[in-house]
């Protein structure tokens, strides 16, 4: 099976989701200080899929696209402003083929306009009132406090993992991170909030935990994957810059469980060298352990089942709505994030 | 005239915020890596004045304390939170007699930790929906959202000219920094919420703006001179450190415009200079300029003047209401930020 409406509806709803989003992106002064800067993620583009999410489930549920428009809008413009904190937070130095904001900027721009991104993301949820009525626009904007805090919180852990050089993460703390971390705001949140204009208050919300869990560690496992499996013009980042990083990915944990008692003291003295200290040498040891422990595999068939098990959860949500264009974009998502090359 | 009222009161009503504040902030892992760091300027303490200020307003209007209180709490939250990243813009050190949150946690988690305060600042605003209904909750929303953008410009503005060593800043351009960055979260807001739990939807929220600014336009000044002027162990800063900064200050911006064609070339290559080029006998010679050029008398006329139009404008806006503490409190607020030693 292959995904085909994936990519034309993604570029579909993603336009649409970023004409809105940048009326609420005000184009007056300071320009040069901060609204040039606040406008400048999103301008570089993206992959739109959280907008296209939301949108596509509020259609399943039968409301029409421009009902959800702008809580897509806001889902974006609350993304781009957690992509220049996280920037900052990790030290990138690129970003959608640019060098990112912090680097061209300076820090202290860049952390201020991640803020006025955050904070203006309030405003097309705040205009939901007129279409959506008080009840739900409120739902909405609760739904916005908790996955801020579930994101804080996933991002606080790997944060802390690598500030303190954490030795004993296992897999259900890394899939506890990326629930928290990439699961909540990439589809967790747009498909519940989808949901509620879809189907209004009533409509029991849950489910949508397990579908966007199991879709999102799927993806950040394939993500994984291609950092170390990629083609470095496609990626855009440095391969192997994981097992540099020392990141904790399913395919290291794997490694630290599998590895002999001397190689598992060795791996353990890279990760705790400080990243600068970790030579080349390094890198292709661990990486060929890996391959030797078939934690790749591991790794691949990992992100097989979960996005198996998202197909199935899929059905049992959508199972009782009538066919449609948006319900099968949902369906075809599973296979997709498999697909990414 | 002397201010009785204030310093008790912002006890009474900042012990009542900071009680309904950590209701909102979790206790709950991580601990270590951020809801510790959420806490921790929080617990620190601090004046109190945006809350006390929101509240006294509302009970001003004849509204009950606790209908106030949750909203009170929510601008001591985001005040907390701004405060985090500000420290980190700024490269401050200290904070509130403590190592900068920053300095002691490393700068990738405080800035999450900032995050996670600004989205915790939603919730006790949500809550507010039960007790003053959905308009006054929607529209304290909407004014939360105008205080961020404001404030986020008046940052901006402020990093611009330091970022960029901006010499042409006249006083216009520096009142109007103040009103963004200092104003409109010290004062404005917490008055025009206060008004709207207090009054109402109907009531007019313009005059607060001018209250607001004149008040904080005042309280600003005066802290620039209490920089310059006051002891170090209680201001708690290096004295004379906004001169070393460069910071433009009303005391600066007026030998700019005083001084000799000579004079200003000298003043224009130390401001050229980075910091930490700039010497003792730089900082010196200034002060004495400013001295020399009455910048000092005329900063400290100017903040009374503002104080005392700040007087008139409370007139205007609070003569109608029947007397009470409260009232009393805020009428009083011009001639204690003018105090202040």
């Amino acid at each position: 099976m292959h995904s085909k409406l994936v990519a034309p509806m993604l570029r579909e709803y993603g336009d649409l989701a970023r004409q809105m989003m940048f009326q609420y992106l005000p184009e007056r002064e300071p320009r040069r200080w901060l609204y040039d800067l606040v406008a400048d993620y999103p301008r570089r583009g993206g992959r739109a899929f959280r907008p296209s999410l939301c949108v596509a489930t509020a259609r399943a549920f039968g409301r029409p696209i421009e009902d959800a428009l702008r809580s897509a809008a806001a889902i974006e413009i609350l993304h781009n402003a957690l992509l220049v904190h996280d920037d900052i937070e990790d030290g990138s130095v690129r970003r959608r083929g640019k060098p990112t904001l912090h680097v061209q900027e300076g820090m202290a721009m860049a952390l201020n306009a991640g803020d006025a991104l955050l904070l203006l993301s309030l405003r097309p949820l705040l205009d939901n009132w007129r279409i959506l009525g008080p009840g739900v626009t409120l739902r909405i904007l609760e739904e916005t406090e908790r996955m801020g805090r579930e994101t804080a919180e996933g991002q606080a852990i790997e944060l802390g993992w690598r500030r303190d050089n954490s030795l004993d993460v296992g897999e259900p703390d890394y899939l506890e991170m990326v629930l928290k971390k990439t699961c909540w705001l990439g589809m967790i949140h747009p498909s519940r909030v989808g949901a509620l204009i879809g189907a209004g208050e009533g409509l029991d919300l849950e489910p949508f935990i397990g579908f966007g869990f199991l879709l999102g560690a799927a993806f950040q496992i394939q993500d994984d994957l291609l950092n170390l499996a990629g083609d470095e013009d496609d990626y855009g980042k440095e391969l192997d810059g994981d097992i540099h990083e020392g990141k904790r990915t399913i395919m290291l944990i794997r490694l630290m469980e599998r590895s002999s008692d001397d190689d598992r003291e060795r791996l353990t003295s890279v990760l705790r060298r400080p990243r600068e200290e970790r030579t080349a040498e390094d890198v292709r040891w661990i990486r060929a352990s890996m391959e030797r422990h078939g934690c790749i595999d591991y790794a691949r068939e990992m992100a097989h089942g979960l996005a198996g098990a998202a197909q199935h959860e899929f059905e049992r949500i959508f199972a009782g709505l009538p066919s449609s264009r948006d319900r099968d974009f949902i369906g075809e998502l599973p296979v997709w994030v498999i697909e990414r090359a």
